[in-house]
C-alpha cells in the first residue's frame, strides 16, 4: 500500500503513476481459442463433447446431455438452504425492480413540415449468459446478469457453465431458475461462446452473449464479436472509498478488502482529508487480515495496489475521483449526496456511511457489473439498454419529401452521390442536381 | 445479382449463403499501426508533423500549426454556396430536434425498505470524431457524429481530419461550425487516433473517439479501445428494399443503387411479392447505370452482392428481414406502419413510397450511422446513449440497513468472500456468517 498526499511537491507524479498502475497481465491465448472456435463451428456438438470430457473431466456426454433439464435443477434447490434462498429470492426481487425502471421509451411525432418521427427500442432475440464454474461460480452474478436481460424482453435466455469434475454449486441454479433462464447447458471456456455464437445442432445461437470468465473465455468473447454481440470484457474490480475522519476506521478498512480479496489484482484506494485516520485504516486493515478467509489474495492485492490519499479538503476529492473514474465509489462522508453530485466519473456511487460497496454486489438492487480500469469515463454498468437495441423510423409522403428533399438532393450533389440524389429527385420530379 | 425464390427448394440454403456474403477483405495493419501509436505517444506532437509531412504531404508544420484556427473556418465559410449553406443549416436543426429526445432520463426512488436507489446520466467530457480526408470528407457524417454529442453535452468535441495536399472540403469546416466543434486538428491516421486518445502536448486526450475511417483508422481505434470508448467499427453498407408491385421500378431501382454506389462491397437487396415488378427493378438499375457519376463501384456491388427475392406474400418478408438484420430497411408498401411494427432487427426503416433512404442520410433527423454486417440483432445507431453514461445511486441508513443486509451477509458467506460479509455485519453489529 502506498501513502500520497495532495499537498506534496511530487503528488501529480505519484498520482499519474497509480492511474497508470497495469494491474492485468493477460495470457495470450488467443491461438488456442481461435482453434477451439474453429473446430466448434466443424464438428458442433461433438466437439463440445470432447472439449467438456478434456478440460471438465466429465466423459460420456451425449449431444441431449448437453442441457441441464428442469429435473436436475429442481432436485440443486432442494439442496439450498431455506435462509440462502430467501436472500437469493429478495436479491432477485430488488435488482428487477431496479431494473424495470430502466426500461427506456421511444417516442414517435410528426413535424412542422408532416415528416413522421420516431425510436423505438425492442429487445435482442436471444441472449447467452456465461457463468464460470468452481469457486468463480457467484450465484449473484447470474442475478446480476440475468435479470435485465428478462425485464427487457429477452425471449430466450440461455445460461453456459461448466461443471468441472459434475460439480455445480446448487445457487447457481437456484439463482438460474429465479432469474427465468430459458435453458442451461453444461459446457464451459471458448467452446461455450463459441456454441453461443456459431450454434450446434443442439444449441441455438444467440444475438448477445454477456458475463465474465477467464482468459479464454475473454478471448473467445472477444473473437466472436460482430458475429454476436458481448458485454464489455471487465477488468479486475476496484473501490475508491471517499472516507472523512468522522467513519469506524474498522468498518472502512472492511470495505477497502471486500474489494482486494476479489482477485491479487484488484485494487482498493482511500481519500480521507484525515492523515491520522488514514492511519487507523491502514492499521484496522492489518487486524482484519489476520482473520479472513482469502486473507493471502486480499493483502496481495492491498499491498501492490493499495493506496491512502490524504488530501487538505474533501472537495480536492472531486477531480480525483473523476481521474480514476472508479466501478466502485463509496462516499463515507456527512454529505454524501452533495459530493456525488459534483462527481462525473463513476460506475456505481455508495451513499454515506451505511452503505458499504458490498450489499451493493448482492442485494442492494443496482448492477453489479460495472465498467473498470477508468473506463467508467465512457461507459457504464450492466443494465436493462445492454439487451435492447434502438430502431429510427422515418416517414415522408409527396409533401413532406417536397419540403425537406431538395435540401437531400443538394447535399447529395455536393458529395458526389448521383445515386442518392436520384432517388430523391425522381419522387420530386426535379433535377438531380 | 442473384435472384431468390422463396417457393424454391433451395431457398434456405441460397439465402443462408447471402446471410453469410463476406463482403470486406480488411487488410492486416495491425503492426504498422501499433507502430504509429507507440511513436505518437513517445515524441507527440513531433510524430504527428512527422506523419502529416509524410501521409499527407504537408511538410512544415508547427505544433501551433496543427489546430486549424477559427479563421480559417470562417475563410471556408465564405466559400460554401448559400444554398448548400442552407441545406447544411436544414439538416443540423433536423438532426439536433430528433437527437434531443433521446436524452435519457434517470431516476430516483426511496424503496419500502428506506434504502435509496437512483440511477442518472451524465454525458462523456471530451469526445474525438475523425473525419476522413479527401473524397470521403462528408459534411453529412460530420453533422450525424457531433450533433448527438453536443446534445447529449460533451463539454469538448475534438474534430480531427486529414488535409492532403493541404486540401479540405469547406462543406467538412462549415458541417464543424454548425454542429458547434470545438476544437479541430489538420491530422489524420492512426497518428490523430493515437492523439485523441493519449494527448500530446497540443491536443489534450479524449474520453470516446466516432467516426469512420480507412483499414489504418478502424485499427486504430480497436487499438486504444480501453484507454478511450470508441464507437462500432462500421462495415461497407446495406440496403433492403421492400416494395410492392404498385411502386414505380425507377424509384426503387435508384434507392437500391444509393447504397451501391457507395463501395464494391455494399450490398442492396429487394424483396417483393412481384417477381415481375423484381424484374422492372432489375431493367431499371440497367438503365440508371447508364448514367450515374459513380456507375463503375455501383455495379460492381450490384453484381457481386445484389439480391431479387420473391416471396408470395409479403408477411413471408417479416422473417427474412429480421435474419438479415438490416442497416436500411425501406418499406415501399401499401401500409408501411404494419410492416414495420412486425420487424425487430433494422438499423433504420423508412416508410413508404415518398421515403428514400437518402433522405434519412442527410436530412430526415435520425442518425446515418447505423449498424452494418447483421449487427442490428444486437446494437443500435449512434446517438445520445453514446456520448454518455449511467452511474447508479444506492444508499442506506442503519436501519435500511438492517432490512437488507443480512440477505447480503448470507450471501457472501455463500460465495466464500469474508471481507463483503465483514463489511455489512460491522455495521450491523452480527457476525459475518
Amino acid at each position: 500500500m502506498q501513502r500520497l498526499d495532495a499537498a506534496a511537491a511530487d503528488f501529480e507524479q505519484a498520482f499519474a503513476a497509480l492511474l497508470d498502475d497495469k494491474r492485468e497481465t493477460a495470457a495470450d491465448v488467443n491461438d488456442s481459442v481461435a482453434a477451439i472456435i474453429a473446430d466448434v463451428r466443424a464438428r458442433g456438438d461433438q466437439a463440445l463433447i470432447d472439449y467438456t470430457a478434456r478440460f471438465d473431466r466429465l466423459p460420456g456426454l451425449t449431444p441431449s446431455g448437453l442441457a441441464i433439464p428442469a429435473a436436475e435443477v429442481d432436485a440443486a434447490l432442494a439442496r439450498v438452504p431455506a435462509e440462502l434462498m430467501a436472500a437469493l429470492e429478495l436479491a432477485a426481487e430488488r435488482i428487477r425492480d431496479f431494473h424495470r425502471r430502466q426500461l427506456p421509451e421511444g417516442y414517435q411525432y410528426t413535424d412542422a413540415a408532416g415528416v413522421r418521427l420516431g425510436c423505438r427500442w425492442t429487445a435482442v432475440q436471444a441472449a447467452g449468459l456465461y457463468v464460470p464454474g468452481g469457486t468463480a461460480a457467484y450465484p449473484s452474478s447470474v442475478l446480476m446478469n440475468a435479470i435485465p436481460a428478462k425485464v427487457a424482453g429477452v425471449g430466450r435466455l440461455v445460461m453456459v457453465v461448466p461443471t468441472p469434475d459434475g460439480q455445480l454449486n446448487p445457487l447457481v441454479l437456484a439463482a438460474a431458475r429465479l432469474a427465468g433462464i430459458d435453458e442451461i447447458y453444461r459446457i464451459g471456456g471458448a467452446q461455450a461462446v463459441a456454441a453461443l455464437a456459431y450454434g450446434t445442432a443442439t444449441i441455438r445461437l444467440v444475438d448477445k452473449i454477456v458475463g465474465p470468465g477467464n482468459a479464454y473465455v475473454a478471448a473467445a468473447k472477444r473473437q466472436v464479436f460482430g458475429a454476436v454481440g458481448i458485454d464489455m470484457i471487465a477488468g479486475p474490480s476496484e473501490i475508491l472509498v471517499v472516507a472523512d475522519g468522522a467513519n469506524d476506521p474498522a468498518w472502512i478498512a472492511a470495505d477497502l478488502l471486500s474489494q482486494a480479496e476479489h482477485d491479487t489484482a484488484a485494487q482498493s484506494i482511500l481519500i480521507t482529508d484525515d492523515a491520522a485516520f488514514g492511519e487507523r485504516v491502514a492499521a484496522a486493515v492489518e487486524t482484519h487480515l489476520a482473520t479472513l478467509p482469502r486473507a493471502a489474495i486480499a493483502r496481495e492485492s492491498w499491498n501492490a495496489h493499495g493506496a491512502i490519499v490524504t488530501v487538505s479538503h474533501l472537495d480536492q476529492a472531486v477531480a480525483l475521483i473523476d481521474r480514476i473514474a472508479p466501478e466502485h465509489l463509496e462516499l463515507a462522508v456527512a454529505d454524501p449526496d452533495a459530493l456525488a453530485a459534483k462527481v462525473t466519473n463513476a460506475g456505481a456511487i455508495f451513499l454515506g456511511r451505511y452503505t458499504p460497496e458490498a450489499v451493493g454486489d448482492y442485494i442492494g438492487g443496482p448492477n453489479h457489473v460495472l465498467p473498470t480500469a477508468r473506463s467508467a469515463r465512457f461507459s457504464s454498468g450492466l443494465g436493462v439498454h445492454d439487451f435492447m437495441k434502438r430502431t429510427t423510423l422515418l416517414g415522408c409522403d409527396a409533401q413532406s419529401l417536397r419540403a425537406i428533399g431538395p435540401a437531400a438532393v443538394a447535399l447529395a450533389a455536393a458529395e458526389g452521390l448521383g445515386a442518392h440524389g436520384l432517388s430523391v429527385a425522381l419522387r420530386l420530379n426535379i433535377p438531380r442536381s
